[in-house]
């Protein structure tokens, strides 16, 4: 059953009141990685219960306690669980967001502000969080402003799960989500989580497999302090050395994770499985143009995205301690941190990586003879997740899709992680669907972050439509 | 010839002052390597300027033009030029200092303020430029002093000649002294530079050879834009696992430099030149007090002395453009800019070692295979120096050490480089003196940088008392 059309009017007719939303939340810098803007991210948490409660939904702030960051001790922001609706005849669906998002600075290179919306020509809204993840929670928004204002009953029970420290390995929300699988999210039948992308630019998708993380901090120590490389250059061993050599041994030129064991848990595709990834709506120039280079790994398309969806990624990130500045420094760096993560598929999983990952790194190390100390971290970590995609709730969202968009989604797996995603889906017993707003090319975690003007206002509509093809299964009796 | 008796006097009873002066030229945070405090290092030079004009010193501010510095153009900090005296009887000395600083931050460790000086109860005065290098210039100011306000004329001429772009390559400096050499220097009969360490902690130094600089920055650039490492990790080319992997071919653990001829053009040590070492006022335990960790590379005194002096050295420093911040950002670095140097000796040059540098990294980089791009820059780079320790200029400084410190001074060579030393050296065709005030522990580029009060106090006393043996030189008709 398609949404009213007066939803759909509405919609259209709002675009720039639902802009100017996404402005005010943009410009809340919730960055949950960075100790000094937690109070933002808890601002930002006040902010979104408002918004629920304005439209008739009960909420519930919860306090998820504390936790070490940087050697601080600091409250976590506290999760969002809210209700409307209390129909035993229709379906309840479970929608998840976050309205944490990454660190963004200027500096890193963006063109504008990152905590300014700014609404280019093309309709390009760009800001940080607008795509991830702050974007898709406000089409739930939107969603709910309509039937509040026309006092329209939803099609559905609603249960929301907002959290913010999902940049941040979701720090206490698994927790949450266990303690409240019998309270307030039993009535759950589904869960819907809009928090990733389109595969490219053009056709809508569905997401039914995520990849996992495993996310560690490698630290090498030795000097007391920063030293002047005239000095003790060529005296003593030196941190950076040592973490460059460790660092430059986990990950080829071409993307084979170098520590051994861990590629070697997922199995090749076979013809039929290859097929899938040569038959979707996607190409070499996709990824290029998503980079902004041509820099693709391979020529070959199916290549290329089994790279991205079903095999293992290992990224490095950079290195805390180090100099970053621009200009010339002759310094010894005393303590440096590297970083890295490696993006997991099935049948890896964190407990199973972690310790090739480990005792590897240990053993290099131990070869090189050095003073110094490491010390290696598992800052956080996911399990990868994928289900089952003929269930009636990706039946709802794919008619939902060809009702906005005309056209068939592309049912998907993800690169990225959204530990939570799992923890829904085993906690609850529930079909977790991953309903996606934003493009291939948002640059989410990326400089200049945007979420096109037609998506968001698709994608309201999309997301309302949704919840009606649900509560249509239902009337239906399935 | 001892300086006077009031003189020592003077300074042991104004040591709060002469510290009072200090704190007021560490805060000015004029630190020549960051685009965004060159206003300060401009203030920096006037301050100075106005200081010298105080007591008597006739100076001259030049302009040495703009230069470009991560993009932008920038005005170079004004040199100052100085005279007092003009009695043909007597010898003219040129006194070399920079009043630019290390960039400095307390979020690199520092345990107070950088930019505020600290007296500590052991006598430490801790702040950035304490030490490298505005204690020593302050200590030429002191000495001035005492000279204008008793109206005592100095033993020698004095030439000053102090920059503020050390700790960035001396811009503009060389063609400053090569103009000047027949214009503002042509008197000068010797050079004095203050701009290093003892050695020790215990035993004063005089320093005849420095080892020269090159220091590179490689940038390794692709994507367009920062990257979500779950969306294209293991579809494109990363530029940080090339970066890292040339990094990592560049020194061994244990400090050998793996570029090849570049380690290969410094002739060993033999028994004569090691016994050198051997008999230097030193240990593995002052290095690895200075360094604050048990990380020497050897367990032999000699050969981790000749790392320091005799031997090039290369050091990673860090890299711009990638996550550098605390937390966990999946981020996959759109242009990461790699920092190392090699610390030269002779007869490796500049000219001599950048090509094989440029070609050893080229053809690493082209083994990987990556659709990346590499670009190699020479930041800036010094020749190596070692001059004649016999000459007069060091004898004066010998009998000078003797009457301070009652004991002989350590003849040493540096590991660090003061590039504008052979600038001297080579246009004026004068013996050039490296007079150290500050101690091997100092941390002179580094966190928690100090001088002590004892070495600010002895040292403008050693500073004055050298010019007095100078003088003395010229008196008995050297």
């Amino acid at each position: 059953m398609p949404a009213p059309p007066e939803f759909i009017k509405f919609v259209d007719n709002n675009s720039s009141a639902f802009i100017e939303r996404l402005r005010a939340a943009v410009a809340i810098p919730s960055v949950s990685g960075d100790p000094s803007f937690r109070p933002r991210v808890i601002e930002m948490s006040n902010w979104l219960n408002g918004q629920l409660q304005q439209y008739g939904v009960t909420t519930k702030q919860v306090d998820l306690g504390t936790h070490v960051m940087d050697g601080q001790t600091l409250p976590l922001p506290p999760a969002i669980l809210g209700r409307i609706g209390d129909d035993k005849s229709k379906k309840t669906v479970l929608l998840y967001g976050h309205f944490d998002v990454q660190p963004a600075a200027k500096s890193d290179g963006w063109d504008t502000d990152p905590f300014v919306l700014v609404e280019e020509k093309d309709g390009r809204l760009v800001g940080r969080g607008s795509t991830d993840d702050k974007g898709p929670i406000l089409g739930w928004l939107n969603v709910l402003q309509w039937h509040h204002e026309t006092k329209t009953p939803l099609p559905v029970n609603l249960l929301f799960c907002f959290e913010g420290m999902e940049e941040n390995g979701s720090e206490g929300l698994d927790e949450l989500v266990i303690k409240e699988k019998d309270g307030w999210f039993k009535d759950a039948d589904c869960v819907c989580i809009s928090d990733n992308y389109w595969l490219n630019t053009r056709t809508p998708a569905l997401t039914y497999g995520l990849r996992g993380l495993v996310y560690f901090k490698l630290n090498v120590t030795g000097p007391g302090r920063d030293l002047h490389s005239g000095v003790f250059g060529r005296t003593v061993h030196e941190p950076m050395t040592d973490l460059i050599s460790i660092m430059s041994k986990l990950v080829s030129p071409t993307g084979e994770i170098l520590i051994p064991g861990v590629d070697d848990m997922v199995k090749a595709a076979d013809m039929e499985e290859r097929a899938i990834y040569e038959q979707l709506n996607y190409s070499i120039e996709d990824v290029e143009s998503g980079a902004g280079g041509k820099i693709a790994l391979s020529d070959d398309k199916a290549t290329v995205l089994m790279g991205r969806m079903r095999l293992p990624s290992l990224s490095l990130h950079g290195i805390e301690g180090a100099f970053y500045g621009p200009g010339a420094k002759t310094v010894i760096p005393a303590k440096v941190s590297g970083k890295f993560s490696i993006r997991l598929v099935p049948p890896q999983t964190p407990d199973s990586v972690e310790p090739l990952v480990k005792s590897y790194i240990q053993s290099e190390f131990d070869k090189l003879g050095s003073k110094n100390t490491l010390e290696i971290e598992l800052l956080h970590s996911g399990k990868p997740w994928v289900t089952d995609y003929k269930h009636w709730n990706f039946a709802a969202a794919i008619t939902a899709t060809e009702e906005i968009y005309k056209t068939k989604p592309d049912l998907t797996r993800e690169g990225g992680s959204i530990p939570v995603t799992l923890t829904f889906a085993e906690a609850l017993g529930a079909n977790v669907l991953l309903l996606p707003m934003g493009r291939g090319d948002d640059g989410a975690h990326s400089t200049n972050e945007k979420l096109d003007k037609s998506n968001f206002i698709e994608g309201t509509k999309l997301l309302g439509t949704y919840l009606y093809e649900v509560g249509a299964i239902k009337a239906e009796g399935k």
